[in-house]
């Protein structure tokens, strides 16, 4: 029986790797829809959401089915509440993604931030893009702490970001019209959120490394 | 075993309940808070998120507890998954309301948004703390539909309130500072949140009603 399973949730944890790959994809073509205007990438991150939300839902079926069949308890146990856990974070990931990809789609021809902004964004979406294949690598690989640790650390640097933006906005050179303060806000709060969920998986995963039970709170 | 396992569920019923009833309370005040600039109400919210995040960790300590001594199937285990998901979306709007909160003590004595977008807002937080309040009687009563559908329905209207916030911005009217558009993106948003958690957690409490299972993504 427990080797049935490991040998299930083998499967469960190659469906993570595989859906937080997508989700990688998924916010790399949306910060480039974004920091380029590229509405045709912005396009295909909307037109893919729903692939996420479907390998989610597959993926929650077959944690339910095997906390059905196996009746895992204690650390089992646990294992596949934080894998259903995980695979809200990832679905919450790709629906972000997908609202960066639609504040470029809105804007198409014109560039979402003033210049002005465009390097704070740039590095914002250079640093989610790397958290989210760290997050992928660390499901994949979940007992290194050092990935773990690497994602908390990029958090704090989108966490500053996040706060150099309204600095910006909020100083006196800010040029921007209205419509770029709604825009910079809302992609400022999108990137940061992202991120957020991407720590909260590590330290879910962490927990499967170390035994250490994380509650959902972050 | 069953009747066991109904009792347990009885009790993961009424503390959801009582969390639902907790975060009422907290976006009651928030808003309150915000509308009125009240940093002492805003204050109490902030302080009182713990004990939100603290009953849903409780909780879901009880529902793996549950999964692990009744080894439910089929239906019953769904609904511990059900409470699962409906507790991490309680903390998550117990989260909104400290955001909104916040919003009304870094901005206090001023009011956080002008006079232009009070109404709006008056009205939007008015919805938040009648959805939350159905959202807990919805949790007590759960075949009770037409509370689900009153809940589906305002939040529709949520939702119009959020794009109102949008136009009345980017109107030609507007005279807010960029502060106060910043200010305005963020607490629309976060008011919307709330809602959306609201109608998830609808969603899934009709499932318990009707059998119709309903995957995560809304």
């Amino acid at each position: 029986m427990r080797e049935v399973f490991q040998q299930e949730m083998r499967e469960v944890q190659e469906r993570l790797v595989e859906i937080a790959g997508l989700v990688a994809d998924s916010i790399e073509k949306a910060t480039k829809a974004f920091n380029e205007s590229d509405v045709t990438l912005a396009e295909e991150v909307i037109a893919e959401d729903p692939k996420i939300d479907a390998a989610t839902v597959e993926l929650d079926e077959l944690a339910i089915t095997i906390l059905a069949r196996q009746q895992p308890v204690a650390r089992d146990l646990r294992i596949v509440v934080s894998a259903l856990r995980i695979s809200a974070s990832l679905e919450r990931m790709g629906d972000l993604a997908t609202h960066i990809a639609q504040l470029a789609r809105y804007r198409f021809p014109d560039k979402v931030v003033p210049k002005a902004l465009r390097p704070t964004f740039a590095e914002m979406g250079r640093l989610d893009v790397e958290i989210a294949r760290k997050l992928a690598d660390l499901l994949q690989d979940t007992s290194n702490v050092k990935l773990a640790e690497e994602i908390h650390d990029e958090d704090d640097k989108v966490d500053a970001l996040h706060l150099e933006v309204f600095d910006k906005v909020l100083g006196e050179t800010w040029k921007g019209e209205t419509v770029d303060t709604v825009d910079a806000t809302l992609a400022s709060r999108y990137h940061e959120r992202f991120a957020d969920h991407a720590v909260l998986i590590a330290k879910k995963v962490l927990y499967l490394a170390t035994g250490d039970w994380v509650p959902e709170s972050v």
